[in-house]
C-alpha cells in the first residue's frame, strides 16, 4: 500500500474522507484507556500531528499501548472526519506495524524544555514543535532566497571558502592547515614555513564571499552568493556564531539606490514567501514565542521603507532627548541602541541610513564627493536594528588603489580585485544578508545557537 | 530610459520590432570603418550577445569606434529584425554612454585561449564564452537541485563544516585552528594543547554531511543538504579538488530501491531542467566542447536505469574477455575502468552497482544478510562511472554499535549518531551527489577546475 503524507491528508481532508491510506511516522503523545487509545503521531513532513485512533481489535493492542514516545509506526487506516473535535480528521487505524521502538528514557517527554536545555540534545530538538517550525522555515526561506535571484536572471555564485585573502581587511579568521601541529615545519628565520602546508601558503576561512562575487557580476552582470561564512570572534552573545551562512548579491550597473531597492524586495519577499508556504509553523511563532510577530512582519512587508543619511540620522537622535548607554556624534558607528530607537520610535517602520562616515566602513565602499562618507547604506528593522549592510562599491581605480594604501593593506593580494577595475569597471553594489539574523527575524527566536541545527560557537563545536 | 536585458529582446524579437530600448553590457569585439562600425555586446544575463551598429551620427564616434575589448557601455538605440543576417535582429545606436573604459592590454582577447591559461585569470574568465555558459549552468543546476527537493517537501538540512567527528572514519582533512603557530601551545605531557583552541578541541572542515543529516531525516523524514565539503587529499587529478560541493539527502522510511528510485529521478531532473532553460549554452557545449554531449545526456534521461549486484558485476567484467589494468576478482573496489566497462560497453545506459562487500564500504551501511555485503549502491554512468554513491544505514543499535568497535573506530565520538538508533529508529537510506561531477557530466568539462569558480587543489588556493 502507498503511502500518504500527513500534509497531503491536511490539504485535502475532504478528498480523503472514509478513504483507507497508510500513513508512517513518529509518536508524539500516546494514551490509552482499557480498550481503545489514541496516538498523536508526526511524520515529519508536517508541522502538526494526526490523531490515531486505535483499540483492541487491532493484533498488537497491548503492545502498542505501551509503547514509549518517538517510537516509529506504519498505519493503516481509515480517515474519518470529526467535525465537533479539536483536530479536522482522524484516522481509524486497522493494522499498526512497529518499526522501531524507542526507550521509555527518550529525552523529550511531553512537559516543557528549555532551549538550553533542548541545545544538549541538538540530534533529537528537531523533533520539538518548535525546532520542527525553525528548521523547516530555515529551509522554506533558503529557498524563497534562491526563487527570488533566480526569477530576476541573477547567477548563484558559489564563492570558495579556503581563501588566502581576508576580505574586510578585518576580522578574525580561522587558519585552515594540514601542518602537523605538535611539529610545525619553520624556514630558516624560525617562522611557520608555509610552502609546506597544503596550499604552500598561510589560508583561512573567508568572512565573506564579496570580493569573488564581484568578479562574477562584473562577467554576469547580477550574482549573488549563498553560502557560509566564518568568524573566529570571541564573543558569546546571543547574535554571533563562529559558522554562519550570509547572502551577498552583486549587481553590476548599480547604484546604492538599486542596491537598496534590491534588498528592500528581498526582504519582504523572504517573509512573504514563508507566510504563505508554512502558516502553520508561523501561527506557532506567533502564538507560543513573539506575540507581536505578525504585526511586526506586516509592518515590514506593508511599508515603503524610508532611507536617511547618517548625517540626519545623527541629527535625530541628538535632538531626541533620549539617553543612550553609548552618546552621539557624528563620527559614531551607530549602536544597536540607536539603530533600534531610529526605526522603532522615530519611523516605526524600516529606514536604510546611508552615507556613512568613511573611517567606519571598509576599503571597498565608494567614496563620496565630501570627502567625509562613503556611498553605504544600512538596513535598520524594528526589534532588531542592523539586518543589511551594503554599498556602491569603489570602481575608480585610482580610489580604490589609494584607499587600499591609505590603511596600510597588502595592494599585493588584491591585484585581481583592482584588475576589476582597469577592464571595463562599471558602477556596481551589493549587499549582505545574514541569513539567520533574519530567521531570527522571522521566527521570533532570540538566539542564533536556536536557528542553526548545530550551531558553532565560541568552545562549542558538539555533534 | 528603463534598461531592457538582452536576453528579454532574444526571448521577444517581435515585440521589441522597431522599438527604442537602452541596453548596458561590455564590448565583446568591435569593428569600424570610416563611418560606421559593429559592436558585440555581452550584457552578462544571456549567453549570446546583442550586434550594435553604429555610424557617425552619434557625437563620439570617433572614441567609441576606437574603445578597447570588455569597455562597458550604456547604448540607447532601435532595435531593428534583420531576417538575412547571422543574428536574428541588431540595435543601431542613437546614443553610447561609455560607462568604464577597459584597457589594450585586456587579457581575453579574441583569439582562443586554452583552459589552462584561462585558469590564471579566474577572476577575467566568466567573460569568456565557455565559462559564461559553465557558471551559468552551475547556476541553473543548483537551482533544479532545491527545486526538486523543495517540490517534494525535503528540508534543506545546512550541516555545520566545522566538525570535532570524522563522519568516513577515513578521509584526510583540514584543521580549524586559531592557535598561534608559531607557539603552539603545549599541555605538560607535550601536545597540542587544544583547550586553548576556539573550540576547545581539535576540530576539522568536514568531509560529509551525512551523519548530521540523518538526525534531520529522523525528524523531517526526507531531507537534503547542498553545501561546500573539503578533502585534504594530495591528489592533483581532474577529478578532485579540496573544496567542492555535495549534495547529500537522506529519507527515513526509505531502503535501498527508494534510495535508487529518488537518485535516478534527481539525475534525470537536473538534466532535465538545465536542458530546457539555457538551451543556448548547452548547444555551445554541444558544439565545441563535447559533440556527444546532447546524445549522451539524452540517453540519461531517457534509459531506465539498470540494477545489478556487484557479485553480477563482477563476474560479467570477468566473463567479458576484456583486459583491465587493476586485474577483478570478488572483493575488490571497482576502478573508473571496470565502471565504465559496464556501464557503456556491456549496458550501455546508467547502471546501479548493489551490494558491495563490506569491507570496502564506510561503518554505517546496513549489513546484508549473508554477512559479507553491505545494502550500498553506487550510480555508474556512460563517459565518467560513478556520479552518486549511496546506501541503507545501518538502523540496528547493536550492529552499529559492533561495527563501530570492529573497526576500531571511537564509540564516544559517536555517541548521538548511536542514539538515532535507540529512539524511534526507521530503515532509512541516503546517498551523495557531488555536485562538480555532475556538473562535468552536463557540460562536457573535463576538468574540475573549470567548473568552480575559484577552485583550490594541492598547491593552489589562487583569488
Amino acid at each position: 500500500m502507498e503511502t500518504t503524507l500527513v500534509k497531503t491528508i491536511y490539504r485535502n481532508t475532504e478528498k480523503f474522507s472514509d478513504k483507507e491510506v497508510k500513513v508512517l511516522g513518529w509518536i508524539r503523545t500516546i494514551r490509552d484507556s482499557k480498550n481503545f487509545g489514541f496516538i498523536e503521531l508526526n511524520d515529519g513532513t508536517f508541522f502538526k500531528n494526526i490523531q490515531i485512533v486505535f483499540d483492541n481489535t487491532i493484533d498488537n493492542f497491548k503492545e502498542v499501548a505501551k509503547l514509549p514516545i518517538s517510537s516509529s509506526l506504519a498505519i493503516e487506516g481509515k480517515v474519518v472526519i470529526t467535525p465537533n473535535a479539536k483536530q479536522p480528521f482522524e484516522i481509524h487505524a486497522k493494522n499498526i506495524f512497529i518499526e522501531g521502538m524507542s526507550s521509555s528514557d527518550y529525552p523529550l517527554q511531553k512537559k516543557r524544555h528549555t532551549l538550553e536545555y533542548l541545545r544538549t540534545i541538538a540530534h533529537l530538538r528537531g523533533r520539538s514543535n518548535t525546532f520542527s517550525a525553525v528548521f523547516r522555515v530555515r529551509s522554506v526561506a533558503a529557498y524563497a532566497v534562491h526563487r527570488f535571484f533566480q526569477e530576476r536572471g541573477f547567477v548563484y555564485a558559489q564563492t570558495p571558502l579556503i581563501t588566502g585573502s581576508d576580505c574586510e581587511g578585518a576580522g578574525e579568521m580561522f587558519k585552515v592547515t594540514t601542518l602537523d601541529l605538535n611539529n610545525v615545519p619553520k624556514t630558516e628565520d624560525g617562522k611557520v614555513d608555509y610552502s609546506k602546508d597544503f596550499f604552500g601558503k598561510e589560508t583561512n576561512l573567508t568572512v565573506s564571499g564579496q570580493l569573488s562575487a564581484e568578479t562574477m557580476a562584473l562577467a554576469f552582470r547580477n550574482v549573488y552568493t549563498f553560502g557560509p561564512t566564518f568568524r573566529a570572534e570571541d564573543s558569546n552573545t546571543a547574535r554571533h556564531a563562529a559558522e554562519f551562512w550570509m547572502i551577498e548579491p552583486e549587481m553590476a550597473f548599480a547604484d546604492l539606490n538599486d542596491y537598496m531597492d534590491t534588498a528592500e524586495e528581498l526582504v519582504k519577499y523572504i517573509i512573504k514567501y514563508v507566510l504563505e508556504n508554512i502558516p502553520e509553523e508561523m501561527q506557532f511563532f506567533n502564538s507560543f514565542i513573539d506575540k507581536g510577530l505578525f504585526d511586526r512582519l506586516d509592518n515590514v512587508v506593508n511599508s515603503k521603507f524610508g532611507r536617511i543619511t547618517y548625517t540626519e540620522a545623527v541629527d535625530v537622535l541628538r535632538k531626541s532627548g533620549q539617553k543612550f548607554e553609548y552618546p552621539v556624534e557624528w563620527g559614531i558607528d551607530l549602536q544597536t541602541e540607536h539603530e533600534r530607537f531610529l526605526t522603532e520610535k522615530v519611523y516605526g517602520k524600516p529606514i536604510f541610513v546611508t552615507d556613512y562616515p568613511k573611517d567606519i566602513k571598509a576599503f571597498y565602499m565608494r567614496a563620496n564627493g565630501d570627502g567625509k562618507t562613503v556611498a553605504a547604506a544600512d538596513l535598520l528593522v524594528p526589534g532588531v536594528g542592523e539586518i543589511v549592510g551594503g554599498s556602491q562599491r569603489e570602481e575608480r581605480y585610482e580610489v580604490l588603489e589609494n584607499r587600499i594604501k591609505e590603511l596600510g593593506l597588502n595592494k599585493e593580494d588584491y591585484w585581481w580585485y583592482l584588475e576589476l577595475r582597469k577592464y571595463g569597471e562599471t558602477k556596481h553594489s551589493g549587499f549582505g544578508l545574514g541569513f539567520e539574523r533574519i530567521l531570527m527575524y522571522i521566527t521570533g527566536m532570540s538566539n542564533i545557537r536556536d536557528v542553526i541545527p548545530f550551531p558553532r560557537t565560541t568552545g562549542s563545536a558538539e555533534f
